[in-house]
């Protein structure tokens, strides 16, 4: 009996330690790998993917992971670290090899075409590819199985258990207040100068304070590092070895906040408790959840007026020159205006998630086949005037913005959603449960906040689905209320209005 | 019949991916691993070296090997493949798991002793776990199979095809030249003086001319790159992607030695034929020609008059301060100074051979069990006194000094050597060859040098053993005489001696 969960854990490690390498072939192809090297690592990476995937159908491996099921010698982690690998291996064992290639095929497609497109700015030259995504992403999700609504079947993959039912009045629902709030704001009697355009900040010096910060909100340097790289992410090949990236660039100081965010996530991958290391029970149960911790330290801790009360002054120093004439609070309204723009990447906090409906409510028609693809840059232009009163000058600045379709990833952009509404619920919570957090945040400590997410999300890992793990924390599951809350406070205040 | 050639194509390159994935971990863990990794990527490594032991031993790849052979259908170059590929699996099949895992763990225990024992200077705490590595290669030596010499076993895994009957004439002859040339330099009328002693050189500017030596070389920096570790070395993932280190220090120019000796080693493995790329034949038919890539750059052009006619004035006007007072004769006579001295990898030209053959012959007697370890120690010693005239003070400076025992690594040693011959026979008939070649690397002109090498040497691959690879250049095997004569004219003209 021991003997079957010993296999078990040693294919468990391996099977992780080959993550761990894909990560790290994935983090280097962004950070240090030469130019010429791209088709080797491409190679590369597909070759680990593979194995991983025979290792991950492997029949004896099915066979052993069946053997815990209603075991009742097994401890409830031992029970948690099968479950989560069964999930994994029965959605791998489901799709076809053949689906698996032309997948592949396709989304390398997809990427090129996507690319041809948005450089000649014509989503015609984009369309044939993403009708085969499409078809092949329905195909996926009818192999995966579903009960009528296809579109969970794929987001399952990123958010485990959440179902659109659940998901779609959340959404709608926070759609239509933010339409309304964004028109509000844009009426107010105040209004929000940018003090910061024009301004220009030591790339050098940017990069000493982004490490600073890191080092501030308890991100252990030893058991991880920061990089340069053009689009910022974080990667955990282990707990003690999370990497994240940051951009420079002299004319923003968006680096520090971009540091907030990927160390928020870097929080979260070294906070899996060392007894899980190596096994499924060390990953964030949905991405959404993953991705409220980098909101939490990007936006709600990041773009706080505590938060500066400490860090304007040592902002000041740093930039003595550029920032002579800036007072606090005219920066922190600054980090905070809010406008309706095209570009998602660069939206504020109250138009962001508009910007995440849209692009659900279309892929959901997508997936539906309820929406001809000819269709789709007008059907995007309309809810761009309908939501944020703009409509774009071109398909670059409108369906063509991002890279999520066009690798045909459809499920994965509600997780950003998600990600903010988890972090004003867990934010909120932290609030009462550390009475003086915001007092702390004011004096530049920002580890007691850390301590406690690493208590009640980080430590705890995958033992619970999402939305289980926050309704244990904060006593609710998925709300738009605290979320709401936080913005009408944040931002009634600095607009002047009633929200 | 294609099919299975096919399959095998597929595994090879699967193989070779591995490998260069093996690569990548080990390049990012002594480059830019967090601190706290270090037992992560232990296991990460382990598993993917498992993964390529268990695809290598693979039965059906057995079978597909031993389909290919006496095939009149394959070209020369898929025979070739077949023929490395063979021979990489024989030897791994040949190994008992038992003994594979013995083995890991008496290398791991090695180094540890080794550690303790050169911190307290005590070669008796290294000796039990130097026993058992040797038992136990003594083991493996058997299981691979000789003719009665097991060293031969060992040294097939480093350099493939030479036996001791082979190399010891060669070595005992060279050692005993070089023990009378070393005496002779010594008191010789003309004395050489270390100029650069004591003088201090910015690292930043080390670096910047380390990379425009790389370039100058021809080393393709889209298609590789150098960074910093403590102890240099090369890595080729894929041709495309090479990775080279360096160290650097304030008190010292190593760092520009050290580029052009894994420069050399860079130029190498870029060199490969792309008809080859993920296949056995991009790769050196042995450690030894490897090792002679990087000696010809490091010592036969880097050390050598024309190179400097071009490159001191660089040099000087890079440090303008710090050489304000050399001339260029008296540096290139202090780079090229003769010392008996205890430490192998500080020693020059003349004596360096030496260490490696005291290393060789001690290991020789070791694997053939006819020294007891409690001997070795001074067994060193004596040869130290005999070749060099001098004594170690402690073991840290004599037999505890290099890395390779304490890992269990026999074989090795000669390659060293054997590089060194190589080179000098290499380049030798290079200048032949190019009639204006030293006058061009007096005008900085390297790629000639590059174009020839990768032509004669790089671009072959693997398709013969590394000695009948020279003799088909220089159109004599291994041999020390063209090693002798560059010696000879070099040295006896510094010192003014004849040799």
């Amino acid at each position: 009996m021991d003997t079957t969960f010993d296999a078990l854990l040693v294919r468990m490690k391996e099977l992780r330690d080959l993550n761990g390498l894909i990560g790290l072939a994935a983090w280097d192809q962004e950070t240090y790998l030469p130019l010429k090297a791209a088709e080797a690592r491409a190679q590369q990476l597909s070759t680990l993917q593979g194995l991983h995937h025979e290792r991950l159908v492997d029949p004896r491996l099915g066979e052993w992971l069946a053997w815990t099921e209603g075991r009742t010698d097994l401890s409830d982690d031992q029970l948690a670290m099968a479950r989560v690998l069964i999930q994994e291996r029965d959605r791998a064992v489901k799709v076809p090899r053949a689906l698996v290639q032309a997948l592949a095929e396709a989304q390398s497609r997809g990427l090129h075409a996507w690319r041809q497109a948005r450089k000649e700015n014509r989503f015609e030259l984009f369309r044939p590819a993403l009708e085969r995504l499409l078809v092949l992403r329905r195909e996926q999700a009818d192999a995966y199985g579903h009960d009528g609504e296809r579109y969970d079947a794929l987001l399952e993959g990123f958010e485990p258990g959440m179902r659109v039912a659940r998901l779609d009045p959340v959404l709608s629902s926070l759609r239509d207040t933010l339409i309304a709030w964004v028109a509000r704001l844009q009426t107010a009697p105040r209004q929000v100068l940018d003090v910061l355009q024009g301004r220009r900040f030591d790339t050098d010096v940017q990069w000493r304070l982004s490490l600073r910060l890191l080092e501030d909100m308890g991100f252990d340097l030893e058991a991880g590092r920061q990089d340069k790289s053009i689009h910022p992410f974080s990667s955990g090949l282990h707990p003690t070895d999370v990497r994240l990236t940051t951009g420079l660039e002299e004319g923003s100081l968006a680096s520090l906040f971009t540091t907030l965010h990927e160390g928020g996530h870097g929080l979260y991958e070294q906070g899996f408790h060392p007894a899980h290391y190596r096994t499924p029970l060390a990953n964030a149960p949905s991405m959404g959840l993953h991705e409220s911790q980098s909101r939490l330290w990007e936006n709600l801790v990041g773009r706080g007026r505590p938060f500066w009360s400490h860090y304007f002054p040592v902002l000041r120093e740093a930039f003595p020159q550029s920032l002579a004439d800036v007072e606090m609070e005219a920066f922190v309204a600054s980090i905070n205006r809010v406008t309706p723009s095209l570009i998602r990447v660069d939206a504020d906090e109250v138009t962001y998630n508009l910007h995440i409906v849209l692009r659900y409510e279309l892929e959901l028609l997508l997936i539906r086949d309820e929406l001809p693809l000819a269709d789709l840059p007008e059907a995007w232009n309309e809810r761009m005037r309908r939501f944020l009163g703009i409509t774009p000058p071109d398909d670059r600045q409108g369906v063509l913005q991002d890279i999520h379709w066009a690798w045909g990833e459809f499920g994965y952009f509600p997780t950003y959603a998600l990600g903010n509404l988890y972090a004003a619920s867990l934010f909120s919570t932290a609030r009462r449960a550390l009475p003086g957090l915001e007092q702390g945040l004011a004096r530049g400590e920002l580890r007691p906040l850390r301590d406690w997410l690493r208590t009640h999300v980080h430590a705890e890992g995958y033992r619970l689905p999402a939305e289980e793990r926050v309704r244990q924390v904060t006593g609710e599951g998925l709300t738009d209320e605290d979320f709401l809350v936080y913005l009408r406070s944040k931002f009634g205040e600095l607009y002047g209005v009633k929200l």
